[in-house]
């Protein structure tokens, strides 16, 4: 599947990004708005303190229809109690009544920081500008707009052929900080033409959730806001999706790309990440196990900060697969460390083998990194995506508030 | 209770603390010689790799008899295969024959690298050298016998009275990365000449661990090699505690005061920590959910660069209890700030209270800060420790093995 780093438009939709002063400069409030008929599908942070729009989407996306979603970045409108609550309503609600919806029609998403209510002013005078800037090809102000801490806009489309059409999916996603498994802080909005069921792209949804931005970690914090939402409005004129057939299956493979290259681009772009880590888990007793040894290796501190540090320190990763609570036998574990172009074997049954330091340090310095470890012990497989913990990490983190 | 920053000698043990070559300035390898019969009770890392020494002590701890401990720091004696647990039984073995005791009266304790083998002619050396130098006073020698990243060394010293005699507990302990609940990469080492059955002993010390090491979190790293011992030689001539009566429920206190004294010692000397945070979530359902979300505050990577950054970032607090699996509600919440001398109120209800920033940065500002979360949701109470996280943490992590 030919995945690009790119923004391709979707038919039927609009979209924009604006300014509205939330943040110091880069756009900071969104629109999505699709001229037909279409139907959302959404995941939500397990976080038990929710943010008030994903309280209120959690209600409105069993609304049927969905027509727009509106987002703003700079400040995440969590634990801002009744108020909090009353501005995510009227967020949907101007963004309705400007086009003549049912509220529920309408879903919003925030990021940002905790804790402080929202300048309402700001952000209906952002939403109204936003309204008015409408159009069909304007997907990087969009882009922009959710980003908070992101150093680049993340985005993907793939174009893919169904039985008697093509569709189009794009997506947008945001980092950067308390990411982790259970939805990072992030948002990702996947826009698509494909004509389908509202169960059956929920269902999709999930399936594909859980083995991408579900296996990716920053920083082991998960947050108040992650939110995944993908809107269907069947531009595209083929047959209806509404059984499990094989055009089910190419929209699957599909959505599961879009968000698995959304979810390594968050990961690559973990706050003061120097270097994308993936780390896959081979030969596990269960994929439960897989997923719990590979999560734990890429969410250690210590091997984040080992690998900043370019330094083979494998026991780090023996470590934290062995309080994971996944199953392995220690003396059965390979450990090999791959760049795009060389590997090398560190650990062969559990135990160290003599390694070129030089060499390993060369492939840890890498910009991506691979971490293979083969348990032995079964036949199942998981993969997770991190990045190394530096310095700016720190930095970032210590100061973001002001 | 009257606990001491101090290493008061106990009567009837001898101690030494040696440099060895296995580090390259302090003591690396220490002895402690019980002059007289004694039993020992101990508690191991939840880890499931677990280094040669845990796994040969976890089964000498069976015996009846504990004469002497051996440790080494410097290297942990981890994932080394055959060859680590060979070395560790001649560890004990020389101990064992130079005494003429059978070697399973003798444990082992090894901290430092992972996934090295042990140099074994300068440990063979250095054990030699140690027994050569054991006394009664040099306590201080073989405190700093156990260290490795600590920048000081970690002891504490109570005398209590029983109902018929006084007894003296003398505990040493190191930390200080890899620290995490299940025993961080801790070593911890508790002398009394107190005369006590070994499965009281035992009891006793399980219940301690769990609210004092265990509370315990650096960088949420549990390691291979976590271990606490308590010996004690029945030197005091009181009455022997073979029940749970009054002098027993002393002793439980004497030791929980050791173990909590040292569990925050290590947080406070966590790598690169500029201050020790103490988290106390009251008004909890229950202890467990009280636990859980202490532990998961003052284990968040984005808490703890907030708290280096001296940064009120409240809303980080709360999002780290909504991960906990902790049960509580969110719009009941109180979060106050504290140090020494100054308290200030920060959440109320949930909500964020109109608080100075000022004060509240004056107050994160000390080398000690309090963390209280009040649930009311229940009666149940826990206390966590921890510490910041900051560029230090990243500078030792990310060139340890060199």
């Amino acid at each position: 599947m030919n995945i690009k780093n790119t923004l391709v438009p979707v038919s039927g939709f609009l979209v924009s990004g604006v300014h509205a002063g939330l943040k110091r400069k880069r756009n900071d409030v969104g629109i999505i708005y699709s001229e037909l008929p279409a139907v959302a599908a959404a995941a939500f942070t397990k976080n038990i303190v929710k943010a008030a729009p994903v309280v209120l989407d959690m209600d409105y996306i069993k609304n049927e229809s969905t027509r727009a979603i509106v987002i703003n970045s700079g400040n995440a409108n969590a634990a801002t109690g009744t108020k909090g609550m009353n501005d995510a309503i009227a967020m949907t609600k101007q963004v309705a009544d400007h086009f003549g919806l049912d509220q529920r029609e309408v879903l919003v998403s925030s990021t940002g920081v905790i804790g402080q209510t929202l300048a309402m002013d700001k952000v209906e005078s952002g939403i109204t500008d936003a309204l008015n800037n409408l159009n069909k090809h304007d997907y990087e102000a969009l882009s922009e707009s959710i980003l908070t801490t992101d150093t680049f806009p993340k985005h993907a489309s793939v174009t893919v052929e169904l039985s008697d059409g093509l569709v189009t999916l794009t997506g947008i996603a945001k980092g950067s900080g308390m990411i982790h498994p259970n939805m990072g802080t992030m948002l990702g909005f996947v826009m698509t033409d494909c004509n389908i069921s509202k169960p059956l792209l929920q269902e999709l949804l999930l399936d594909t959730v859980e083995d991408t931005y579900n296996m990716v970690s920053v920083d082991g914090d998960t947050s108040t806001n992650d939110t995944i939402i993908v809107i269907a409005n069947g531009a595209s004129n083929h047959t209806k999706i509404e059984s499990k057939n094989a055009d089910y299956e190419i929209m699957k493979q599909a959505v599961y790309g879009i968000n698995e290259t959304l979810a390594k681009l968050i990961a690559q772009d973990g706050e003061g990440a120097t270097k994308l880590v993936e780390c896959t888990v081979t030969g596990a007793r269960s994929i439960k196990d897989a997923k719990l040894l590979s999560k734990s290796i890429i969410t250690s501190s210590l091997v984040k900060t080992a690998l900043f540090g370019n330094d083979a320190n494998w026991g780090r990763i023996l470590c934290a697969m062995g309080y994971s609570e996944g199953t392995f036998e220690p003396e059965q574990i390979d450990i090999t460390f791959r760049s795009q172009t060389e590997a090398i074997d560190i650990v062969k049954q559990g135990i160290a083998l003599e390694f070129s330091e030089d060499k390993a340090t060369e492939i840890l310095s890498g910009k991506e990194v691979w971490l293979d470890v083969d348990c032995h012990d079964g036949s199942e497989t998981a993969t997770a995506w991190g990045c190394d913990l530096s310095y700016d990490y720190v930095k970032i983190n210590g100061s973001y508030r002001s």
